[in-house]
């Protein structure tokens, strides 16, 4: 039978993928993705690319990243809609989305609004921030550690407690909140055991050990992550 | 040069390892695995199995799993050097681990042994929770949302923490510490709102959405994590 799959692509390394996900890549009838912002091919199908089969049917479509709730629920309806009619008609359809599709991912909305309907299957993927543990082989977590994801957006009160409470601190979609958490790092003494990454495991990777010296007002990618490490060395 | 690579195996079907380990283990001359506690396979070997080439040299080690650290540390100094020499030797050896390398992994401790004195490359895998999430189709975290890793064994304050902290709280290593985490669980009316998952995306996976009536003397599997979705129907 027809299905709808939500694929995530990983962080940016082609061969951050999965078996599985390559596969289902090679299989599937039609691939939906994001389109970028920019002109120019989105980041989640440069990364898939070497995998797509020349005649697979590919399909941008555009999801507004604005405050709106009522634009972007509209965008995820018609899409929905589209991606319904094609799997009720027996294609095999996919959906690209970068990292994890389970970890703010846009995807989640597609996924509410198909799953009564069709049959879906969601496979996982890398996170961001696993890939830039393992590129720096720091351990996120050993034993008896814990650790927290929190977005830069969330309340000072929210990333205070888990700064206070958890071994390792995974600060995402850091962007122009660097400012706030720059502050909220000083605050607690964090900035030497902090690392900033952006554009994790991609061509212009950048890493920053230690922030002590970064320069807040600095514009840094869309895609950066802090992990702040309270029991390593880094 | 020679390396010693650290592949995340991912969670437990084969099909969810990345392309990268894949192809890592198709090229290295020599790849070691903790050896199994009970006789038979390691279940990171069975994991990798369908990708190794038939002339690759498998190379078992018992890992203790006991409270006496320097007899885990005597048997992690021995396979680390056993290790260094074969890489000094100009041999490409490999190690697996369940999962994430960075995500409480015994890895860690070969590693902290090793990249100071040889060339040491990390390949991520998909953790158990991310594969669990992606099975049930409901998202970790969405928007502002944070979500937490604790393991069963740390203490009451930090679990009560995070449970009342964070939107998504993922217990790990739930195993004989069920009966403390399904009182918490109660304390804060959180049984409706959790999911236990023994053995992910394995052939004997268990889903139990919902933990009121589960009885907290059973006997679960090793390998069993809980989802706390604090904001989310399940």
């Amino acid at each position: 039978m027809a299905k709808f799959y939500g694929i995530g692509t990983g962080p940016g390394d082609s061969e951050l993928l999965t078996v599985k996900g390559k596969k289902t890549l090679e299989m599937i009838d039609c691939l939906y993705t994001p389109e970028p912002k920019k002109k120019g091919k989105s980041l989640a199908l440069s990364i898939v690319s070497p995998y797509l089969p020349e005649t697979l049917e590919i399909k941008q479509r555009h999801f507004p990243m604005v405050n709106d709730l009522s634009e972007k629920e509209n965008a995820w309806n018609d899409i929905a809609n589209e991606i319904l009619e094609e799997v009720k008609a027996g294609k095999n359809v996919g959906f690209i989305t970068l990292g994890d599709p389970m970890v703010y991912s846009t995807y989640s909305y597609l996924l509410e609004r198909l799953s009564d309907h069709i049959e879906t299957e969601t496979i996982p993927g890398i996170s961001s921030f696993c890939s830039m543990s393992n590129a720096l082989q720091i351990p996120l977590v050993m034993d008896e550690e814990t650790y927290s994801v929190v977005p830069a957006t969330a309340s000072e009160n929210v990333i205070n407690t888990a700064l206070e409470t958890f071994s390792t601190v995974i600060i995402m979609k850091v962007s122009i909140e660097l400012p706030k958490i720059k502050k909220l790092l000083e605050e607690k003494g964090l900035l030497a055991s902090s690392v900033l990454i952006s554009n994790a495991s991609m061509e212009d990777e950048k890493i920053i050990m230690g922030l002590e010296d970064l320069d807040e007002t600095e514009r840094i990618s869309y895609f950066s992550t802090i992990i702040v490490y309270k029991t390593r060395k880094i």
